[in-house]
């Protein structure tokens, strides 16, 4: 890819889409995830590239639940390895949570150099990579209904970024609790979750971890920010957020 | 990619995603234009995935203004090429436009997979691959610069679909009207060209055949039809589209 000048009006979001690139140089991300991240960026551009109050609240709603769950799983596709990799490893740290690897176009040669970035990270074990214990959710046919017996399967709270919206409901069905990463607050995962972050992951993650950080032994606090927390209404503040910038630029045009 | 169920939500869509990859895998596409993809499958679900109003006008005046046009030039990427190969062809015999392929990631491979692909559908000559007879375009510092002496840089009309913003204004101060695709109504393409068309390529590029079939010949009610059409306004319609579209979707949600 060409080098992006700084001057470019876009440069930060061309920077993550570079990261991406390498990330399936690499063999982490498919061919679905680059088309997947455009559907992303194009989102995010309409939310203006920016943490609204939406996702914010969100983030920390997710903090409270994850410090609260019994058995947390972090599931770690393609894209969130290559874009996130040193904040999901720090996430897992923070709130006791395994990390999975659980792909919806998987190959044994893609599994293993996400596991491999993972551990580059930082990441002590992996989950996800032992065929031998592997156990299957009910309700959805692609490959990602192979989970381990002993990380999603018996998971009481899954974050589950940039997911796919039948296995959103199959986790739902499974009685988890589901957060998960979603720029378009209509789609049918951000619907279907309990906790949906309308945010680029790359902000996102960061500012989850912080924020798991700042909740971290204030359990009351935390409780507050869950019990206060209703995702579709804070799914139509991210709707909002949209038609407003679109109306804006519109008018600027 | 997995076998696609004619029971999926999405299954148009997702047919036309397999048809990008396979451009992908023989090498017409880039991985650029995998994500530039998933950006406009975002905003063709934004639009309801259908052709409205806006793109419908758009379509009759850029078929007005190639059936006018004294040199028109058709500029083909590797998303177009591996999307709509034959429209192109039957577009270029019908307006006498010829087809150039200028690539933002140009390579030379690319560029024989592309020629390739466009002599397969029938095409009899195409400009862009001979280096003895390009010439610069001011303005813009992409490889997109390189361009045909006797194609787009002697041409009056220029169609770009899937353009990049520096381009199309490189484009405008070279003379050229500039006929796009784009189904970011927002977009620095969308606003600096004369005749946006705010749809995706599949079934804009199939009307814009028709329409040059309907009005060949009928020199009058073609320059009605680009006589009545504002850009502008046309984007604005888009933009309420969107709008309209996010409220409705949010309110049954």
């Amino acid at each position: 890819m060409a080098r992006i000048p700084r001057s470019h009006p876009r440069y930060e979001s061309l920077l993550v889409r570079e990261r991406l690139v390498g990330g399936f140089e690499q063999g982490l991300v498919a061919k679905e995830g680059l088309m997947a991240h455009g559907r992303g960026e194009a989102f995010d551009y309409l939310l203006g590239e920016r943490t609204g109050a939406a996702p914010k609240r969100a983030i920390r709603a997710a903090a409270a639940q994850l410090l609260a769950a019994g058995r947390p799983v972090i599931s770690v596709n393609g894209n969130a390895a290559a874009l996130c990799p040193k904040q999901l490893v720090a996430l897992s740290r923070l709130t006791g949570a395994s990390l999975e690897v659980n792909l919806f176009y998987s190959t044994p040669g893609r599994k293993r150099a996400i596991l491999g970035a993972l551990k580059r990270a930082g990441a002590k074990s992996v989950l996800g990579a032992d065929p031998s214990k592997s156990a299957r959710l009910g309700g959805t046919d692609s490959a990602r209904r192979v989970v381990d017996r002993d990380g999603i399967y018996a998971a009481d709270v899954v974050l589950v970024p940039l997911e796919d919206g039948d296995r959103t409901a199959a986790l739902k069905r499974a009685g988890k609790k589901v957060i998960t990463f979603d720029l378009n607050p209509l789609s049918r995962t951000a619907r279907a979750a309990d906790i949906t972050i309308v945010d680029n992951i790359t902000r996102g993650m960061e500012l989850l971890v912080s924020e798991c950080k700042r909740l971290k032994g204030r359990e009351r606090a935390a409780q507050g920010a869950l019990a206060g927390f209703e995702n579709k209404a804070n799914l139509a503040r991210s709707v909002s957020q949209i038609r407003g910038n679109l109306a804006r630029r519109a008018g600027h045009a």
